[in-house]
């Protein structure tokens, strides 16, 4: 059982399909016979980490079941251009019907992995994980935090009901880190950690005191951070998150933090260039 | 009756909203009593072109109600950095539910606005339009759309029934150029014009013998395209397709093509950076 | 792939099953013993053309998937009085619990096709068309323009969005027939053809002159369509529509129209009488 | 609360105006400007039974609330050519969006509460009821029975789980009818009656001696039902059902059956011709 | 097709799984490598009649269809503790995914089952059936009547539309039993009797006059029912209900009532101890 | 914003309506007319602790709003028998409609609340904490975990996806409590705790050499626990679990665990006997 055998995302699945194909495939219908049958190829146009193959037979299933799907490459693997990603055969009717669903899947997914990989790369050798956040695209949480860990990457919360993160808005709101932490303890489930977030080094000295497990560093410099770290001294967790960048992760993952947070690994990252070639058969 | 008042658009806030809430916001409940109030403002920070503002009250609906919600800016408005989109109001825990939520829509939306404001910029003074395509993330597909409109683009299908465009696929399958215009035409529906994909001169002849009411230039050149544009001569609309960025769109414009269409408008505009201030009252 | 896949159409062969189950065939169950196994065939009452016959397989397979079902006809097939449509064999309790839904599926969609087969079959040798319109029943529109197809038909738009029809409503509120033309030719899709609904030869005119590709002549008389035909002469594609009944649609055909849309194919079509003989085996 | 406010109607409603709507209504916003405002009349252009006057207020509550909706008349109300049914007032586009899904839910629901109200006239004065059948529209159930109860006639079963009729292929698999009303006898909810289908006299007997608590009389000629219904001489509620049309219904009444059910109320009532004419303000 | 398969508990599956498993089994996930496969058993730890067992199949076929499901007790056999429901082999990652949705299901209504046969049990020998309420807990409905099935009760209406019953809070705005009575009767479909909850002999009276074919006998003592029975003398259908609980219902039964309805089989029925014991192979 | 703002609580509400509703209030509409307008007022026949008064407001909100609503009480309020919930006025076929469904909320999430609350109390002045489980009703979770908390209980994971407990069957299928427990810290996002169930103190052992941060002793004998909880000394938060009913709940606190969790909480907990009284007006 994957996460593609979710019933949640089944019902993304039909609903991809229904809002590409309406009432059906016109043009396919007008001008391909019902008779033809074919071969067909998602190939890479670029290099990319692909996530989402199995999203391929998910749809076919979905989409009357005539389609036989076979995975050339496993989520996770790195293709060059031109490589095949999956092989497909069938009526070409079919086969042409799913192809833009299929590929919209896809390129976006792989996108991510792609984009989370790098960053990953970037961090190679540090003790640092890179996770993501809940900055994604309305309705594909779920596969885009999947995404993220195709590429490497670990996954922050996935709801505001899995996690204990106390943001700037809440400090406001409850009077003081030292307050909003005080009270997070106290009614914290108790496999949850209490995470909290400082902007400064003042608010991170309240946050250890009030007893909080994971700190998230907010918007910190490098030079802040390397004050930020030792001073935390393995008493709590730490995340780093705002402005980091392909450029500069590497320097903030050297300050010795354990999670850096990058929220345009999902609302950011750029489709990777696939295409589907029938070849008839 | 705007594009956020269809229920198809109702049922994408509501799945947004219980995957970003599940069981409810847990982080809030602990640390912010039910009786603080407090206004919000939903800023920029960066610039940008706003899409999806009427996003924010049909959230705020769809959550209990509680919360008004004053839109600063329409769609469509150009914003700066620390510009305020959206000022609300109500009990603070309710407005720390909804933020992510509703910056998740926001920042997606204006970023493919503000993506396509770049491409309609830099073919000003041209009488090309700046196009859309089916390239689009899963279950967006008409907001997404709505966004290339706010940004000045043109929309293309929206899906595989309101549309004939063949593409090279279906000419594998129907045995070349000439037999799938021919088959379209004589079953397309009398609102519908075809549409033909063409990657050569050759190809774009054939088109036009069997009737093709609009050509698809696909990943030509810019020097192919100067030679394909005058050859159709407005006997159909010309459409370039395929390896378009910023960076040549313009050139591709002035060969006088009528419609460049872009994937990346939809599959790759990074998101707009935005971000939700709490004030107490 | 068929318009029976489509995801949109198996819910609502899910809603049909369970607006006719609800929690279960309480007579089948009293009566019938559950290893009671038959054979059963869907039977014509009636001379008809049949539309809908993968239905049945689909909703067998919805319904628990122990019946095994052979389609004798397929869509389109003209069929006498007595001749089966359908073999299906399994458990008498599946069979009968599924008879009804079944029927109501194929003696709706085929009274459908039957209805629009004798329009067709009317205009016979003329180069004129027979259309569908929007005046569908709510819920059943993909199927229903479908069975229209199989009667021998052309599909007018399937919804608001994929076509361009100013109506007399529009006219009135954009100021007259020339301002609506204009604004829906500088707004269109370039996909999409600008049709308008006249009521006079001056709208006629008008019409043309502001360009549109296609003229609904709205109510006209035949004498009236016999003087709008020519003075179009193929400029824009010609629809008559409104008041067009079996007995004089050949006359309006003669025309020279080239579609004739007419909403009682799906809104007035009455059933085709079919049943369901259960045998034991 | 009315048949309207059930959610499964509201979904239906929903599912509609998607069907319908699409992206959005391409035309009207192409013409018409958002500022335009109008009223709008939707009127009669026959004389008919209007049922489903209530589904405006509703499409409208659906599809933003910016439209006033004053009903005319009542459902049940009689109308003829030129009535005004509802009047609507509001923003001109969404006038214009809405007005198919109203047109096409009113003009079916008229048409089976007229058709309705034909055979219930035409039995006027006997002591017979008029009922529907299971024989719907997939999806429609719940408001076309309403519809029928609207033209005066009764509702017989709304599922397969609310009443127990032994029909002909139940007596096939039950072997008898004797065997299947003893079986139904003995496990049927203490609230439903038996009811069983019988095509002969010598059935009846069977029927009756099991202790059948009502039968339906099937396909029988008025002969027949006039040497049945005195041989049930009340032991039983009668029902006739098979072939019956106006013009031979009040005959079937004469013969003293408590009860005619007639599926072509809801399978094969035409719609009700009816439109909205949009007035500027 | 048994109850399992009707489409509306094909959702309710589907949304158990959801609820259960979010974005997926993270614990499994962490610590169970893909490659374990196993077998599992599901077992009672208490004597209970089992309910339900078919619902292990269903939900692994909409959980990626990896697991073999062998029943081992059908619905309605005793077992005792220790005994095997259900076996199953698959991915162990599959198995533990699924298991608690399936013990929750299988422990609720075969706690209801086994509350219903030890009800059944107690009036044993009489000829009173025991009959559940629409006191159901929401969602289930249909599942629980079935176990209700599988105990050896009777099911009671399924909904507001399937029966009539006059409560008292009917008969507080009808104005009285009689009127009450007398207008269900003049309304009620021909396949329902009419049934009204009375809490005194007089008012057995005025629904006998009336013509009640069903009377609720309400938080009537024994005393009470001995003596509305036999007054009723068998003009109607009789029902005792109200406060009847398992060390009573056999003198309630003694007083020859038809029917003892319990709300308590359905809203209060502890659930039954199973757990699932996973094997390596 | 509540918890029964939640847009999945709301289809709950809608799904449980259709359920008991399905074509409509036959009795109601039968024996009420719809002028007759009253008063009702919910009330307990026992004494509780309420959880669940807000639904009635919700479901009179879907069911057509016309309805007024006014608490008398709120959720964690203990009520008396004969106390007043919750008062509504309206129409009295609206008010009769809604009924069943209203009080089936809200007896089943005072039982719990109530069930809950006779834990905690019993519990009273140690520090130990009374928790649910994942053994809840399919479909219900969300509600009955909040009515956990309104009885003053603590809430375990909510899903498989939010929450990292190691059971005995994992540590089958992964080898041992060690390697699972290693394998868990190792993959973990970092606001989660590991918790691993162990069944003896040498498992317990091995939990704390891995890192286990929460370790559940799974039903161990309070002489167990006696040994167990000064061996883990803090280092890890404990729970208890397993066959822990009213009778020694405290006794099982004495021995120091922080966390007890009951799956009767809400996979048994009696509903709450409750009616609802209507008064004409």
């Amino acid at each position: 059982m994957d996460v593609f055998d979710l019933p949640a995302v089944d019902d993304l699945l039909k609903t991809a399909l229904n809002e590409d194909l309406g009432a059906g495939d016109l043009t396919t219908r007008l001008t391909v016979a019902p008779t033809v049958a074919g071969r067909a190829e998602i190939r890479a146009k670029q290099s990319a980490i692909v996530a989402g193959v199995l999203v391929v037979r998910k749809i076919c299933a979905v989409a009357g079941g005539e389609i036989e799907v076979a995975e050339r490459v496993g989520d996770g693997a790195p293709v060059a251009k031109g490589d095949v990603l999956v092989a497909l055969s069938g009526p070409a009717q079919a086969l042409l019907s799913i192809e833009r669903v299929t590929l919209n899947f896809l390129q976006h997914l792989s996108g991510i992995a792609t984009l989370t990989a790098r960053f990953v790369d970037a961090v190679q050798g540090t003790r640092c994980r890179i996770a993501d956040t809940r900055k994604t695209i309305p309705g594909l949480r779920v596969l885009e935090k999947y995404a993220v860990r195709i590429g490497g990457g670990a996954n922050h919360r996935f709801r505001l009901d899995d996690g204990i993160l106390i943001k700037n808005n809440h400090i406001t709101a409850a009077g003081g880190v030292a307050a909003a932490v005080a009270a997070a303890r106290a009614g914290a489930p108790h496999g949850l950690k209490v995470e909290v977030e400082c902007r400064t080094l003042a608010e991170v000295d309240d946050a250890l005191a009030a007893g909080a497990e994971a700190i998230l560093l907010d918007n910190m410099s490098v030079e802040q951070l390397q004050q930020a770290v030792p001073r935390i001294a393995g008493r709590a967790v730490t995340e780093a998150s705002g402005g980091i960048i392909l450029e500069n992760v590497r320097a903030v993952a050297a300050t010795g933090v354990d999670i850096i947070s990058v929220g345009a690994l999902t609302h950011s990252a750029p489709a990777v260039d696939l295409h589907m070639i029938l070849l008839l058969t």
